[in-house]
Order: structure tokens, then C-alpha cells, then sequence
């Protein structure tokens, strides 16, 4: 990008908000997201405040200059990748909690906050901000916000829509909006709100977000159940549904993420199932309904222990943590179907088939109570072209498998940039055509977080 | 409307289901919302298949013939009113549950069907269809999702909008799309499902509804808790969440609902306080909220019955009907705002205060779990346009009041036609422009529902 624009860029800013060097954007190139080719932002912005990002956008919108927006990069499927000519928009610093009302039982933050910290400061109060993405040390709201984030107790809980109540939003020319409600409820006009949830930095830059929070459950018990092999613990999944218990936590792992783990971790998972089915009921009901699953679990073949207290911590941390095992001799992605609850069981054979056909690795751990589940696939870096092709066929086997029983692409990832030629295996063109059309109507000239959500016109 | 045009309609249509005489659509040239000016519809369209939704559409598409859709025109904000030149396109007989699918725990139906009918199939497997609104009995999931309803059980189970995973629109060109998943989750792309929800059919026909469904609570307990005052009562809302207990329903009944309820149904519950708090846990934890319930509002002065399943649901239902008691001799608006929890004591005492003022009747029922009030104005109509014009300033300012302290002008209710004098005061020009935008992109000619839900371009 040509010099003189930068400068006026960074006079609009305080000193040192405006990077440039190879050595300072670098970091900001990517997220943690596959890459199809890797670009350099032509700068990385660090704004503070709202007037910043509206300054920013102002630049942007005259010089048409694409603005990738950034929370804490840890997005996976590419949607915080800089593309051609863009600029970073780091939003990490904006990391104020304004408000937090007990009473009202909301709070009101900057886009930066780490979804941990809105925790921290919810739990004072005997509250919580219940979507949990197993990001949340280290992701931000904003970013979660962005891509609708998903977690471990959405089953229960929601998703990152059902608890977001209005939004401070900039929009591409820098004019700022609010939507939404500091109510429980609120049906005037459109649901601009969850427009903007999920829509990946596209529609506009969110700096500030109004969430609802909820109560801290009065308990928590946690069953670890082993299984054989992973259908097993996937019907068992469909088993507590039929006895209606709502767990709020329900997870699985197969047997190779169990052996992952224990690499990693020093555990004995593996040896002690082929499969584990982690599940944690809440609330005045949390024992009652822990009884029920493990009866329920216990018949179907489940070695159900009770867990004390810290070893059921324990297991759900390592569940947490069971993505953030990237190897460097290893080409690897991370899935993020859904399919219809009942073809959980089928989907997770149909997976196996396909590793097996195409000679990939996998490895399943799903929020089973969502039917969400993330199959990660890889090949030895070693195969070269050849094992990222038959990594591709894998891929996209499995996504069209998923769609063929009733599924999505992205149960909570996002489309970002990798995961845009599936898209259109989902959505028809009408659908595709008036997304484009609602992009066109807030960002005109098409500079917000170009190349990522939604397909572009044929 | 010219005849040669409602005859090229008729002969698209099976016979009979066009009518155009005067006594064939006055019952449809209003729903149960305000009127301002009564307008008769030119036609009333039943139509029975999404292929007839999609000819009528192409047919009003070219000749710019403006369409109001109608479920069973329970709508309180005049949002199925009949506008100028209109037709009225009643979907009450596209009424099939299409599927319920126990394992998924989904279900589709088409958009006549009466919520209730829902819940009756649902319960057959143990599972509910949780957005309640008092018109259960009577409303359909199209005007439902398409008014985003509210209901009792909204505070712990969500609404409309939380429940609703996928639909099928017929657009204003006759165009058929689908968005959303049939799976819990799901982010690929917009959210057009959630745009689609509460635009009260001014973006396109809701043809199709796939919901999630929940699990029926293992086990219900209702608390009646009677209290000197409705400010009392009030306080006990915020006390209940303050102990971190989640009812399922919290209904609050000022004095005069229950003088009102008393006289329609021979009960005495006006003899028993000044104002009742209807307190409903359920699941497994039941007992021990409600024990918790009762210590809570004993200790605040309420004075709390246990009741019987018998009692409980009959103290459920009359509220259900506790809106339904329009009288002849009355001119009598209900309104339908919320405000943040903590704002429930002050702002009825406000409201009090403003009826008092104007020298208008009051009563409150109010979703206390979700800050969503239904105050009732009106005055004898006896009193003519010099009471009408004092009870539009008892409403003005109630609003007004409610939008002062962070609420909305409508929790649950929608705009629809009634309300949207009062939209700008809620939402910027900005905002309100992009909805305008928005709308031009799904029905470029204005024939949806003109002049709902959103405000014009000045
Ligand atoms: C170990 C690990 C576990 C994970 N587990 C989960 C999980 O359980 N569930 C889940 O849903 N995800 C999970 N993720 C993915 C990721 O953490 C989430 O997508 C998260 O919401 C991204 O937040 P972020 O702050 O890192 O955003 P980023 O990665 O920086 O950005 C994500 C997207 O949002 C946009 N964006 C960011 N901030 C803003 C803003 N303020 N305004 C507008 N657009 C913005 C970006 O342009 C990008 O498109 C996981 C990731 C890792 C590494
Ligand atoms: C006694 C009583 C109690 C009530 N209690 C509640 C309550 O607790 N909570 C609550 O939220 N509401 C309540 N209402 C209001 C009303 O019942 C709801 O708004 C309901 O959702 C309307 O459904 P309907 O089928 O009657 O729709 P209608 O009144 O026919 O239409 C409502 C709106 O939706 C549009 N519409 C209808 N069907 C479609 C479709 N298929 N596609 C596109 N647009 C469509 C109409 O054009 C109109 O704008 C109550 C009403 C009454 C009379």
C-alpha cells in the first residue's frame, strides 16, 4: 500500500497504534484457521476506543481499503486471515467490562474481553456468561460475537445469539449503531442484532456488546462414561435424550483423541475405554438427573465413575484443550459439522469409513448434545501434494455426508475463508444472492473483511 | 381493486378460495390490535399448498398488489390489519404437522398450525414446543415466528426465536428459499432465519417452520404468592433471581386483574391480596426451587399457598386469559413494554402514577421473569375523543417512562401497525434506514405488509 495513505492513517491515531514492519504484522497474518495462501496485512491498527475504529473505518470506507477485524485470532476457520491489501483491525485492546448488573442480570463489554474474564467478573455475583467456547481463555467476546461461538454447555444454555441483547456496531462509512435491547426481551423491527452475530467482521466492526448473563447452577455432577468404541457412546448420547435429561455439558471423545490426550497429558484415557462420553448435569436437579444418566448408561455397556470434584474439573479441562495439539509434521483440519441428533451414531461410522478409504488420520470429539462434532483429519507432512489430496477428498466426502443426512458445514466454526466452497453445497443461489445483497447494503463498497462469510457473485 | 384482477387470481386458485363479498372479509379486515382507520381488504385468499402461496405472490408481484399475510389474526398490534388495496392471504389452512421427529427432537409443521396442536403431538413423545404464548390455544406458529412471540415460559426457555430452526419463505416475487438448519446449531452465512423471525410478514410468507423441541419437565410445582401491592410483588421477582433460582413461568397480576379475573370466572382472588405472583419451577429440581421460591416471598410479606396440580393450572390458565376481556363500553389499548429487571418496582409505580395523572383505569399483568409488562390503559367510552386523547398521553408517556429507563416499546407484541409512532423513539434514523434497506432488498415493490413493523422514509 502506498505510503502516504499509511501516514494518514496513523496521524489519525495515537503513536504506535499504526504497524507496518514485516516483523510486527506478521503475527496478525493469520489466525489459526487452515491457510490457502498466506497474505500480509499492509498494517495492523490498534484502537482503544470507539472514536478510533470510527476513525479507521472512515479512512477505509474513502480509500477503499479492505479492514479485517481481529479479536484474539483464534478463530479456525480462517476468518481472521489477511487478505490482499488489507489492513488488521486489532480490537484485542478494547478489553473494558463497563458494566456488570447483577440486578438486571446483564453486562455490557468492549469487543476485546476474553470471554474467561466476563466469567471472573460474572461469578462475584453468583452469575455467568454461558456460551463457553473451549476458547474462552483465550478468545474475545467480539470475536465470539463474530462468529456466533459455540460450546461445551450450548445444549442447555444457547449458542453466542441466544445471550447477546444488543450491540454497539461501526459500520463500514464509520457510522456507529446500536441495536437491540438492555431488556430480557424486545421485538422492534428487525433483528438486526443477530444479523450481526455470525456475520464475521462483514457487516460491520462490533465494539460493544450488551450480553445477557444467567445464574451460576446451584450444583454440578460430572459422569466420565467409557465406552467400547465411539457408536457405542454416541447412542448413549441419544439415550439420556429419551430419558429427558437436558445435561448441561455432554461431550465425546473417540479413541484416538483419548490417546492424543494422554500423549499430551500425561492421562490413562485410552486405557480405560475406547470412547468417553463426558457428561455434567446442573442446577437444583444435578443429582437427580446425574442418577438417571448413569442408569441410563449403564445399561447400554458405559463404565460410569463418579468423578469427584476436581478430577470432573480435570476431564472437562482436557476436553477443552482437546483441539490445541497442532503438529508441525502433520497437515491437519479441524471440522465442525452438525448433523440431526439421530444420525449421530451412523455420521460417526460413515466418518470412520472414510478415513479409512482415503488413507487419512482422524480423530472425533463432538458436543454430542448439539449432534456438533468436530472430525479432525490429517495426513504425515511427508505425503506432500498428494496427502493434502487425499486429505481434500476426505474432506469434503465427509462435509457432503453430513449435508446428505440433514446437516451444515459449520455448526459453530464459521464459514471464514476455508470453508467457502462448501457453502454453496448448502445454501441455494437465491440464499447466496440476497446475502449478497444485504452485504451490499451495509458495506457498499465491499471493504469489511473481504473473501470471508459468504460466496461471491459468479 | 379492479374485478378483471381478482378474477385473473381466482383463476390461478381452486374454486372458493377467493372471496370478495363484504360479509365474506370483514372478519378479516382487522386483527385483535387498535384500529386507527378500518380498511377492508379487497380479497381474502385461503390458500392451502406452498405452490399457491408462491402463485398468489407472483400474481400480487406483478400487479403490485399489496399483500397481508394472516395466521388466526390474534396479533395485538395491528400488524394483520388490512391496509389500502390490499389482499388478505390467510394461511390458516395450511394447518399439517408435516413431522415430529423424537430422536432429532425437531419438528416441522406448516404455518397454520395452532401452537397448541403443536404441543399435543410433541407431548406424545415427552417432548414441548416451548414458546407459550397466552394465545397458545388459539395462534399460529406462522404469526408466532413471525411476531417473534413471547409467552410465560419465555425466561427460562426463550422465545420464538430461540426455538425456530429453520424456515421456508415464499419471497415477494413467488420466490421459495429455506434458511437455517435441522440441526441445533448451525452458522453458515446470515442468520436469514433470525431477520425473518418478528418481521411481521413485511419480508416474506413464512411457509414452512422446522422448531426445535424440548423436553417435558419431569415434574412442575406452582407457587401462588399473594401480596398487599403490586410493588411488593414486584420486589419479589428480583428476590427470586437474587437466591439464583430460574422459574420456568413468573406472572405478576396487579389488583385490578384480579378483580377483573374475578368477575369473568367467579373466583376471589382479589379477597386474597392486592397483587399474586405466579411462581412455576420445573424439572428435577422442582421441590427444591420452589422451596427456595417460598422462603424468599414468605420473608418479603407474600403470603404463599401451596397448590394443588388441580389449583396450579387453574391459576395458570386464568392467566392465560387474563388479556382477553375487551368490553363494549371501553376504549382500551394494551401495551406491551420491558424494562430491565430492576427498573419492575419503580417503573409500576410510575405507572400508577401516569394513570392517576390522566385520570385513566390501569391494569398490569406483567412476564416478571422477563422485565415484559402489559399495562392496560383505557376510559369509558362515554368520555369520546376527550378520552382518547387522555388515554394517548397516559400511553405516550408510559412509554416514554419505560424507553427512559432502558426498555423497549415492545417485548413481545411487535410493532405492527398500532406501534409505529412510537419506533423512532426507540431507534435512530440510521437504524431505522437500514431496516428500510433491507426491506427494499426482499420486496423491492413494497407489496409485503406496507406500512408494518417498520417506519416509513420520511
Ligand atoms: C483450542 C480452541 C478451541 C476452540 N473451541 C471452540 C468452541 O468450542 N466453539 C467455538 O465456537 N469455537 C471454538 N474455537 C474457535 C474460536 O475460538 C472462536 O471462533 C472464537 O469465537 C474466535 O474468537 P477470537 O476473539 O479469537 O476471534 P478472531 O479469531 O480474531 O476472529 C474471528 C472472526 O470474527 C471477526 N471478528 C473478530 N472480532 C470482531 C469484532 N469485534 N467485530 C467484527 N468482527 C470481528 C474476525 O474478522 C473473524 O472473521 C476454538 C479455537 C481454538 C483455538
Ligand atoms: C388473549 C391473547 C393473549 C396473547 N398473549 C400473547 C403472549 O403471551 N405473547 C405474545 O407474544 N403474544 C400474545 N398475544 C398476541 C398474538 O397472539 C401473537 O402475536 C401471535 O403470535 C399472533 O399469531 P396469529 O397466528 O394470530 O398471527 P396474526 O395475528 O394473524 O398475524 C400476526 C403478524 O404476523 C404476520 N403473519 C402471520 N402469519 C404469517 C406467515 N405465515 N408469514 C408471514 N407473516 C405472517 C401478520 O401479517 C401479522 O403481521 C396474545 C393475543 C391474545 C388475543
Amino acid at each position: 500500500m502506498i505510503p502516504e495513505l499509511i501516514a494518514g492513517l496513523s496521524g489519525l491515531l495515537p503513536a504506535g497504534a499504526v504497524k507496518t514492519g514485516a516483523f510486527d504484522v506478521e503475527p496478525y497474518a493469520r489466525d489459526q484457521g487452515p491457510v490457502l495462501t498466506l497474505q500480509s496485512p499492509s498494517a495492523v491498527v490498534w484502537v482503544e476506543t470507539v472514536e478510533q475504529v470510527q476513525e479507521v473505518l472512515r479512512w477505509a470506507h474513502t480509500n477503499r481499503v479492505p479492514v479485517v477485524p481481529r479479536g484474539a485470532g483464534t478463530g479456525v476457520s480462517g476468518g481472521a486471515h489477511a487478505t490482499t491489501g488489507c489492513i488488521v483491525l486489532n480490537l484485542e485492546r478494547m478489553n473494558r467490562i463497563i458494566a456488570v448488573k447483577p440486578l438486571d442480570e446483564i453486562a455490557v463489554v468492549e469487543p476485546g474481553v476474553i470471554n474467561a474474564d466476563l466469567n471472573t467478573a460474572a461469578a462475584r455475583h453468583g452469575l455467568m456468561y454461558a456460551p463457553d467456547p473451549a476458547s474462552y481463555r483465550i478468545s474475545t467476546i467480539g470475536g465470539n460475537v463474530a462468529t456466533n461461538a459455540g460450546g461445551l454447555r450450548c445444549a442447555k444454555y444457547g449458542v453466542t445469539r441466544d445471550s447477546i441483547l444488543a450491540l454497539d456496531v461501526v459500520l463500514a462509512d464509520g457510522t456507529l449503531i446500536h441495536t437491540g435491547v438492555q431488556t430480557f426481551k424486545g421485538v422492534a423491527g428487525y433483528d438486526l442484532t443477530s444479523l450481526f452475530v455470525g456475520s464475521e467482521g462483514t457487516l460491520g466492526i462490533v465494539v460493544g456488546v450488551t450480553v445477557r448473563l444467567r445464574y451460576l447452577p446451584h450444583s454440578e455432577q460430572t459422569l466420565a462414561a467409557f465406552f467400547p468404541n465411539v457408536q457405542a457412546a454416541a447412542a448413549g448420547v441419544l439415550a439420556i435424550g429419551q430419558a429427558r435429561v437436558q445435561p448441561a455439558i455432554m461431550e465425546l471423545l473417540d479413541g484416538m483423541t483419548l490417546s492424543a490426550l494422554d500423549g499430551a497429558h500425561g492421562s490413562n484415557l485410552r486405557g480405560r475405554g475406547g470412547a468417553l462420553l463426558l457428561v455434567q448435569t446442573d442446577g437444583f436437579g444435578a443429582e437427580a438427573e446425574a442418577a438417571v444418566v448413569r442408569t441410563v448408561l449403564t445399561s447400554l455397556g458405559g463404565t460410569v465413575d463418579s468423578q469427584d470434584v476436581g478430577e470432573a474439573a480435570r476431564l472437562i479441562d482436557l476436553r477443552r484443550h482437546s483441539r490445541g495439539d497442532e503438529v508441525d509434521d502433520e497437515f491437519r483440519v479441524g471440522e465442525d459439522v452438525a448433523v440431526p441428533r439421530s444420525q449421530l451414531v451412523h455420521y460417526i461410522a460413515q466418518l470412520e469409513r472414510v478415513a479409512a478409504d482415503h488413507s487419512v488420520q482422524l480423530k472425533v470429539v463432538a458436543h454430542a448434545g448439539d449432534g456438533n462434532l468436530h472430525p479432525t483429519f490429517w495426513v504425515s507432512a511427508r505425503e506432500g501434494v498428494e496427502g493434502v489430496a487425499r486429505l481434500d477428498l476426505a474432506l469434503d466426502e465427509s462435509v457432503r455426508l453430513a449435508l446428505d443426512l440433514g446437516g451444515t458445514i459449520t455448526g459453530e466454526h464459521g464459514v471464514g475463508q476455508y470453508k467457502l466452497r462448501w457453502l454453496p453445497w448448502e445454501q441455494g443461489e437465491q440464499v447466496l444472492e440476497l446475502q449478497r445483497q444485504i452485504k451490499d447494503v451495509f458495506d457498499p463498497h465491499g471493504i469489511l473483511n473481504p473473501g470471508k462469510a459468504i460466496t461471491a457473485r459468479a
